[in-house]
Formats: structure tokens, C-alpha cells, sequence
């Protein structure tokens, strides 16, 4: 994959379609690489410290994100106006939006990301989930598209038996589910998803799947560039989740066979293939108790927990965006052996007391944990307030370490060496740590319902813990 | 090297005698270890917030290091009183002290680094020497020994020529050394230097070696525990210096052929086995513009500049020392093959206008860079005041890239992105980001002679630097 390096810049400006930690992580990158950065902002984020960090700032509208954030005019202007010749859109907003995609590219925009065909065939779960079939990876029983008479989609949910999953065609990041167990409660479920569905995605369809209980989450980070190089980067295990929302990452899966995660890396490679996939993507599988896998969805960008990938390969993600985006191929070295186990913690300001319920507020305190093999990726800073318009990540504190045990002490002490504080202000540190000292997470024996266990009180915590 | 691991933590305590970014550094790694701390403080660090992650604190003294970091007596009785099982001199004040090692055996305590003998013949930098020679390791030609007179002295200069340095056999760190050109110069250089050496060091002793000029400094880490396992974890390059400290650091050394490092790295191996070496050492040469290397000095330490050694092998280094001090062998992997490059530059608050003097004061904003393969050891903080007692260390960053171009752009944009600052407060950021720009330096062509050449003018910086 070695091809000789372009002489100046990638791209001579960037404009970075996002906020938070993530629009600071990409402007770092921007200025290794000697790319001047576009940042756009709310009226909420102006005070924001990751706009430290951009070459040139432009207010594109109010707090709410639908006038600012996921306005496609907005952004278009302030890159068209500051001269950029690209767009990098971070995750979630804009992200995975084939429209904003297709407007960037009738602009003259690169978008960096894969080609809006491809985003609206993998962004509609249903097309997925057939595109992954037919190019042979193992998905779960289901709908083969999407339902939108209840009556059909009780047949399809009784064929395969209980419990049964509906979820939203137009669906990720774990909202618009319902996981229905008896008959009786399909139809309600049903009309309920569908609302939902129309309400966060603004499209009412919805499909049904088997729902696998005790599943573990994996998912394989791909890489591909437009010269037929698609390589797998490891998977990443994020099986600790709250309400379907990821909380703790690591990579490589732990406790699963060699064979069977190198079995998954060429199922989602074969699949990125198979979608004409470009750029930075992402495969989730679950993995069963019994060890068989099943293709669940796709990602068309940069994820959160991308860092965990980079702290075990070497390889700097975004720049392998960047380079694709400008057309070059992968540099050297990226689908490179991993080395030892990364893990990240998403400190959120939420209230694992109560739902994790957001806690929005000023934040007075503010001293990230540092340290070897430690890393912060943060937007926060003493003083920072908290917007309760946006989601409430804060922080992503993420730990290499040689082996498993060693990245938990190390993630243990950096948390426990993490000072937040703000009036009314909650995070999920606490909760967090009682994760990692939890003897399933720690005997990697844990499934995607520990998180959620642990809160409602049906798993046992830390103390007196043990497994029968 | 494998060996069960204990069931509890190494030692229930560790003393750390020392203070600002090492006693942070060395804290972490007992915490990640389960070991209680014990932390000692002067009157100027009672507010450090280094002290923040001790589970013990103790003051010790006023301000003045003699009466305080390197006064034996008070350390003891900290370590008695808290019932600490270990002491971590980390480096500088007494971590080379073989009289202080001695104390701490005598009183039951675990010297964390190498034996009171080790110590006492590595740290007379004449027997350290001899040592080496009957190791067969190369040596620069020189005196054989100490010499007190300054007729015997001359002839010895005469005899191998001219540039010669006189150097304190009791010296270490860069002070107490003199280059001579011209023999006229020769007696009132010896005078100076023993008088120099006498104040510093308590000890007048001088020796005479020959003075390479274009020497790149090159040093070994090493780790060896009490079961004959001896192994070197890669070199690294320090010879961006000004008057003989170092500024720049960095893992693998540039631009010299594997065979050469390879033999440098063998070299220190068997030199520390000769030494009955013990825990983290670092066996130091010159290589001159023929590739020929030549040991010059051990340092029976952790080294300021020990990150990027860790950043390029995954070896946390603080906790091998613990492991050995405590019997154990070297953890499995220790030794293990090296991946990247790594840089580390030296953020002091220093006038590098007016040759590097300290400028002590108060912090007032202070915001370290982050962000991919960045980690920054300090013990900076907004409102810590940088005390005149002691060195100007403020903060060291570190930065990893998968190779040197890379790890070059991520150094700068990550001190670009470094904001400090305070009334009076310099700092060498803006000088170490020249150096990184230095032609000279971007091709590996540099030696010991660039930063001082840069800051004395004759060597030309960045603008319209080419090289003859």
C-alpha cells in the first residue's frame, strides 16, 4: 500500500461539522498534517475550548442542533464562505446523513466518509441486513424488509419465536428499539416503535429480528481507500451498555477465541467489500453464548470508541480518513498486529442513580487523569457548561496497557484520579469503576445486559459478588 | 521470564523522596500496583499537586533541598514514621547516592535501584570507566584514573590531544566539566573545574578524556533483576542539549544503522552485567561521525527521559523497578521489540534568550496539550508557583507516531498547542518548536553541538538554514 507522498497538505482547509471532544480530536489531526481547520459552532458552544483549536470559527445558528448542527444550509455556507475544500462531520449529527453527503459533493465538497450511495444502503438497516446476506455473513432471523402493518410483522415475530427485537429501519445509536418477550405485548410494542421511529428518525419503518439474550457486542473497524485496499483494524468489544448506549470499549474482545474474531474481521471485511465501502466504517456483530456470530448493523463514520483501535494498531484514524478522502491509498502500516489491550470509559454527565438521567450544568472542577499509556479526549475545561442540548459525553478517558488486567488497573486509577465537579453535575465515574470491579467484567464473563443489571439491582454488585 | 505473580501488591507502602512530575509519575504506577504512597514535601511544595495522589504526606523541610530532599535524616524518619516498606529516590537529589542507599538498607528499607556497591562504582565516574574498559566496552582515551595534579593532568592531555574535557569524576547531569582546545588554556581550566567540581559535588576529583566534537549522545536503557536476567529495552538520543542538559530526547536514535545500535544496546548489557546492575539503569555513549561509539558514563536511575522508551516498547518502566525491588523477575514481555518513534521535548520555564536561565514565578494559565499518542508528564497546574529551589522542569511532552516525520509534526502541534503562562514565567517552548523546524534536526544530521550553535547564532536557525 506504499505510494509516494503528495508534497504539501491533504486538503489546505477542513471544516469540521461537529463540536465537543471529537471536533477537537479532528482538528488535531488537521494540524499534524498541516491542514488549516473551519470550525462551526453553536450559540450554546461559543465559548467552547475545542475552538482553541481551529484556524477559523463560524457561528452557523442557535443552541438547538436543528438549527445549527443538522442544518445542512448552515454548514454548506461556512464551509463555502471560509474556503474549505472538505468536510469531516465527526459522529452522529450530520454524519450518516446520504442527503448531506449528496449536498457536499453538488457543492464541490469532499465529504470524508463513504459515498452517499453507500451511506443510504447501510443506513437503512433493513438494506443491511440484506446486503450482509447476500454477501454471506450470518444475520438473525427476521423481517427480510421493512413492516408496516402490525399483523405482518406478529407473523414474522411468531415464526421465529420470542423474544423478538423491533427496531427502526432508519435506527442507530441504539435508540427506537423494543424488545418484546410474550406475544400479547407485540402490537403495542409495535405501534410504540413506530412512533418513536418517526419521531427521532423521521421515518416511521420499522423491521423485527430475533433478539439474542447473554449477547456479547463486537465490532470490526474497517479501513478502505479507493484503490481495492479494505482492511480490518480488530474489533472492538462494547458490551457494557446502559440502555443500548455503550459505556465502556475495549479492543481486542476479550475471552473469545483467536479463530472466532479472526472470523468476524473477514465477515466485515467481506461486507465492506461487498457495499463498495470507503473511508473509516465500522461492522457490529453480536456473538451468542454458543460463540456463533450474526451481523447486526453498520457504521458509516468515525465511532466514538475509534481511540481504543488507535492505542492497540498505531494507526491514527482520522488521518487514514483524511488520506482516503484526498484520494490517496491507506499509509503503510494501517491494518498493522495490534499490541496489547486499550479500554475506554465515556464519562458522561448523567445520573447513574437515576436512569442516567443528564445532568447539565456548569462544570467548576475539572483535572483529567494523565499519566503513561493514558489518554484523554475531552472538550472540558474548569468553567465549562454543559449544554443540556447535546448528548453528555464529557470525556473519554482511554488506558493501553500490556494485558487485560493491567488496562483495568490503569483505567481504575485514572478514574479514581479524575476530579469533576459542578453544581447539580453527575457523572458516570463512580458507576464506571463499580464496572470494572465487577468479577463478570473482570473474567470478561459479562454480556450486554451487566450494565443495565447492575442498575435495576438484578445483578449483584461489587460486594458479595459472585457468579453461581 | 515468567514467574507466578504475588497475591498481594508488591509492598504495602512506598516512600517517593522526591517531588514535581516524578513523584506524580511514580505515584500512578503504585497506585495501579495497589501500593499506598507516602509522599515528602518542603515548605515550597506544600501545595504542589503532585501531593494530591499521596495516600500520605509528610513535610520534611524548608524550601532549600539540602535541608529538605537531600537531607537522609529526614527522609528515614518520614519513611519509619509512615511505615513505608520501600523508598523511590526517583531522580536527581538522592537517587544516586550511595550513602543514602546504605542508610535505607541499614534501616530495613527497600532501596528502590540498583545496590550501595553498584551505586558508589558506577557513580565515580573514573571506576565506571575502568569498568567498562574490563568489559570491553570502547573508551574515549583519558586518564586512568582521578588526578589531583595539574602537571600530571597536562601531560596526560598532551599525550592524546587536543580538544580534551575535564570532567568531575563525581559529576553527573552536565555540570562540572570543561572543554580545552588549546593547551595554554589547560591549567586554569583543571583549577576551575576541580573548584567547580568541589562545590557541586562535595568532591574535587577531575579526570581528563578526550573531547569529540559532532558527537551524537546516545544511552541505553537497561533492566536487570536479581535472577541474571539482563536486557535492554532500545536506545534512545539525547543530543539536542544546551550547555550539556538535555532538551530533546527520543526512541530509536535517528539515522544510525541497526547494526550500530544493536551493538550500542549489546555494549550496555554486558557492562551492566559486569556492574551486578540492578533495576532501571542507563548505560550512556558518544558515537562520532565515524559510527564509532564510546561509553562515557552510567546513571543508576530512572532518567528524566524515560517515556519514550516506554512510549516505543509498552514497558511501564517504574513498574519494573517495583517488581525487582520487590524480587521479582522482569515481567514477560520487558525486552520485547520496540514499535514507532517517540519524542520527548523538555518544557522548563527558562529564558532560552538569556541562555536558559530559570524563571521561576507564579503559573498563571496552564493548559497542556492532549489528543492521539500525546502524554504530558507534569506536575503544572494554574496557580502552582515554580520555585527557585529547584530545577525548571515544568512539564515533559511526549508524543508517539508510527515514525519520525510523524512523530516530528505531532511534537509541534502539540506544543502549539501548550498554553502557559505567568508574570515573568519564560518557557523553552518557542526554542524547542526551532529545533524541531532545524533543518538539521528534521534529517537526523544534528549532534550535541545544535541547540547551544542555535542560541549562540552560529549555527542558523530556521530561516534560510542550509546546510554547506
Amino acid at each position: 500500500m506504499n505510494a509516494p507522498e503528495p508534497a504539501g497538505p491533504l486538503f489546505a482547509s477542513v471544516l469540521i461539522a461537529n463540536r465537543g471532544e471529537i471536533a477537537l480530536r479532528i482538528a488535531r489531526t488537521c494540524r499534524e498534517l498541516g491542514i488549516r481547520t473551519v470550525m462551526v459552532y453553536s450559540e450554546a458552544d461559543r465559548d467552547s475550548p475545542a475552538l482553541r483549536l481551529a484556524d477559523r470559527r463560524v457561528r452557523i445558528g442557535p443552541a438547538a442542533a436543528r438549527r445549527s448542527y443538522l442544518y445542512p444550509p448552515a454548514i454548506l455556507e461556512a464551509a463555502l464562505g471560509a474556503g474549505a475544500e472538505a468536510v469531516h462531520p465527526g459522529y452522529g449529527f450530520l454524519s450518516e446523513d446520504a442527503d448531506f453527503a449528496e449536498m457536499c459533493r453538488a457543492e464541490g465538497l469532499r465529504f470524508i466518509g463513504p459515498p452517499p450511495e453507500v451511506i443510504a444502503a447501510l443506513g437503512d438497516k433493513t438494506q443491511a441486513r440484506e446486503l450482509a446476506a447476500a454477501a454471506g455473513l450470518p444475520v438473525l432471523p427476521g423481517s427480510p424488509g421493512a413492516l408496516s402493518g402490525g399483523q405482518a410483522a406478529k407473523d414474522v415475530a411468531d415464526e421465529i419465536g420470542y423474544p423478538v427485537i423491533i427496531k427502526a429501519a432508519a435506527g442507530g445509536g441504539g435508540r427506537g428499539m423494543a424488545v418484546v418477550d410474550d406475544p400479547a405485548d407485540f402490537a403495542r410494542a409495535f405501534a410504540e416503535t413506530r412512533a418513536s421511529a418517526q419521531a427521532v428518525f423521521g421515518d416511521a419503518r420499522v423491521y423485527v429480528e430475533k433478539y439474542v439474550r447473554g449477547a456479547r457486542h463486537v465490532e470490526v473497524q474497517v479501513l478502505a481507500d479507493l484503490h481495492g485496499n479494505v482492511v480490518s483494524l480488530g474489533e472492538r468489544d462494547c458490551s457494557v451498555q446502559r440502555r443500548r448506549q455503550k459505556l465502556i470499549e475495549e479492543s481486542p474482545a476479550p475471552g473469545l477465541a483467536p479463530e472466532l474474531t479472526a472470523a468476524i474481521g473477514e465477515a466485515a471485511v467481506s461486507c465492506a467489500r461487498a457495499a463498495g465501502y470507503v473511508g473509516a466504517g465500522t461492522f457490529e456483530f453480536l456473538v451468542d453464548g454458543a460463540g456463533r456470530f450474526f451481523f447486526i448493523e453498520a457504521n458509516c463514520r468515525i465511532q466514538v470508541e475509534h481511540p481504543v483501535t488507535e492505542m492497540v494498531t498505531g494507526v491514527d484514524l482520522v488521518r487514514e480518513q483524511l488520506r482516503v478522502a484526498a484520494g490517496l491509498p491507506l499509509a503503510a502500516g494501517a491494518g498493522a498486529a495490534a499490541r496489547g489491550v486499550s479500554i475506554e470509559c465515556r464519562v458522561n454527565t448523567e445520573d447513574p442513580g437515576r436512569g442516567f438521567l443528564p445532568t447539565p450544568g456548569l462544570i467548576e472542577e475539572f483535572v483529567p487523569p494523565g499519566g503513561p499509556f493514558t489518554r484523554v479526549d475531552t472538550h472540558g475545561v474548569p468553567g465549562v457548561r454543559v449544554s443540556a442540548d447535546y448528548d453528555s459525553l464529557l470525556a473519554k478517558v482511554v488506558v493501553w496497557a500490556p494485558d487485560r488486567d493491567q488496562a483495568i488497573s490503569r483505567m481504575d486509577r485514572a478514574l479514581e484520579e479524575f476530579r469533576v465537579s459542578g453544581r447539580g453535575v453527575c457523572t458516570t465515574i463512580g458507576f464506571l469503576r463499580e464496572v470494572l470491579a465487577h468479577p463478570d467484567f473482570r473474567r470478561a464473563e459479562h454480556d450486554t445486559s451487566l450494565a443495565d443489571e447492575m442498575t435495576s439491582g438484578r445483578r449483584r454488585t461489587l460486594q458479595g459478588a459472585t457468579r453461581p
